[in-house]
């Protein structure tokens, strides 16, 4: 730290991402990355953009506005596009939040919220999971806060169904709820369609996880117009050119392929059930994931022993240290034979622990 | 704007950019970008990105940063890469002002510095530039607050020696000065060997004008290890994977071809001496640039009337309507075939208001 960093910064935590190691290739299952690559059709945009790069991209980000708009049924003004759904989260919690509008979120939730929180000076309140780690939606009820959620839930995986999104945006018209929709194309219902309905309701989500492009840094946020021209205005006071010409574009053909993405996560569903049973058999506790990863606690060793264990076998997933869940580790769902190599590992390593 | 804006934001006016009209096509000398498009290397290298968007990209940067190490001879842990420069701008007055720090910068310059300072609650101040529109720098050597200077200035283009940037860097140690050298690469010297020497000095720089990548989003800063890492817990604060797959791989080609970018920039300087004189001998008064734009006064008209005046004969330049400049418009350097048809066009319209 420098002697020039502001006062209010010192103490400040940042998000830790998980671990992206360069030293060696391992079978990578600790950040949620689709095991599919983007279509053809996104890498042929993607490459045509790399051609006119020397000229900024729109700053009204039209095209995929246009294009998400027809997908999800909204307008484009409903629409306000990021460099990854982080930098849209942050905006939130900067536009909304201040000493008299705190934010309430699960205790066991994205790490991310209580950063952004503390970079924004914005109070915050962790409302614990109930101990089979669903939200208790009456935390959420009476409280005249901002209600942050991702649906389905990170690290758990489990999801919230679409009556109980629309009772929390419907029980305070005066406080804002957020749905944070990251993983929600692997089998949760998206509140989409419910932000026409309620002018108190975000949306967040991500190209990043069902549509392949985590490494194109592409995010959206649908909610009211009026929502929208806030975040627009701290957008353009931040960073109007945020989404790049390649992203734009690998975005606009994403979109054009519904099928292909569809498809994909059909299969990672198909995968995620399979490798949860395989789990259960070996002994492990697996909570029922709607998402594309696992929550699961392994018998006998911690979850730190196995995350460890599985590192040192070329095999990355992540753990967290957190008390409620140190026993815990969050597998991504990745390619069935990725996923018989997770599994085949984890027995050698419960073998070994008998 | 909602009911739910933090009152803090009620008042904020956004920066507003150069026009991206979709409508028809322009010769576009309005946003300073190059006329050259970036090498064939960085082309191949974005499109052999876009086949593994799926992955994240690296959220420390490595690569790049080893690349712009070796290019400016720093080490990789003097260097903080971004989304373009403005999101690094951005960090830099959230890292640095607060109520008790606040900024001084020349009243014409950047129009997003006091936007940032206005998103950030960070007092400033702009100190008029001298009538020639050079800066005074005896403004900025008793001031305790932090300094930010373009170098070259836009939208004048006229540039500081090095000696003057040391003066300021040495004048207190106490206070930060930061170098934006978006243009600096067209004539203008560099203050990156400095920081070296002044904890205090931050270099802000962009591969937007000279290295043709406005459209991939690229920007960096140069500094002491020290606010290098205020910026990075900043970063890690808001969003770790702010750079892109494509544009790290096509920053890294960037950094390879230096002579490609190098006799870019010798062309543009040259079409620019061109231009001035062509300029001149129209009756212009043109200030002495070392940027990729010349910012120029036409004779018996307004900025404001060439500007719809080219504007209507398909050239765009940029008007700003502040008091001191509005009698100007700022031209960027094109292609010598594009200042062709500026020239034609403006030598017709000044025709038309003899």
């Amino acid at each position: 730290m420098s002697q020039f960093f502001s006062e209010k910064f010192r103490t400040l935590e940042a998000y830790v991402p998980g671990e992206q190691p360069q030293d060696r290739s391992y079978v990578k299952l600790n950040t949620n990355e689709s095991p599919y690559s983007p279509s053809p059709a996104v890498r042929e945009a993607a490459a045509r953009e790399a051609q006119q790069l020397q000229l900024y991209s729109d700053p009204e980000v039209k095209p995929l506005r246009a294009a998400l708009a027809r997908v999800y049924d909204v307008k484009p003004e409903n629409i306000c596009c990021g460099n990854g759904s982080d930098e849209l989260l942050n905006f939130i919690f900067l536009a909304y939040g201040d000493r008299d509008h705190g934010f309430i979120f699960p205790d066991l939730t994205y790490g991310f919220y209580p950063v952004f929180c503390r970079l924004n000076a914005v109070p915050y309140e962790e409302k614990p999971l109930r101990p089979d780690f669903t939200v208790d939606l009456s935390d959420y009820l009476h409280d005249p806060r901002h209600v942050v959620i991702a649906n389905p839930n990170a690290p758990t995986g489990i999801a919230l169904g679409l009556a109980d999104i629309e009772t929390l945006a419907a029980s305070d018209p005066d406080r804002l709820v957020v749905i944070d929709e990251a993983y929600v194309d692997f089998g949760a219902e998206s509140a989409v369609a419910l932000t026409k309905k309620y002018p108190n309701l975000l949306v967040v989500s991500t190209f990043s996880k069902s549509r392949s492009l985590a490494g194109g840094r592409l995010g959206f946020v649908i909610a009211d117009a009026a929502l929208i021209r806030d975040l627009e205005t701290i957008r353009y006071s931040t960073n109007p050119y945020n989404v790049n010409r390649m992203s734009m574009a690998a975005g606009v053909a994403a979109l054009s392929e519904q099928e292909y993405y569809t498809a994909n996560c059909q299969k990672v569903a198909r995968t995620r059930e399979d490798a949860a049973a395989k789990l259960e058999a070996l002994g492990f506790t697996v909570l029922p994931s709607k998402s594309n990863f696992l929550f699961a606690r392994p018998p006998r060793i911690s979850g730190g022993e196995l995350y460890l264990s599985l590192k040192a076998r070329g095999v990355l997933v992540r753990h967290f240290s957190k008390p409620r869940i140190a026993d815990w580790v969050r597998i991504t769902v990745g390619s069935p034979e990725q996923m018989d190599i997770l599994l085949r590992e984890t027995e050698a390593i419960l073998r070994e622990n008998v």
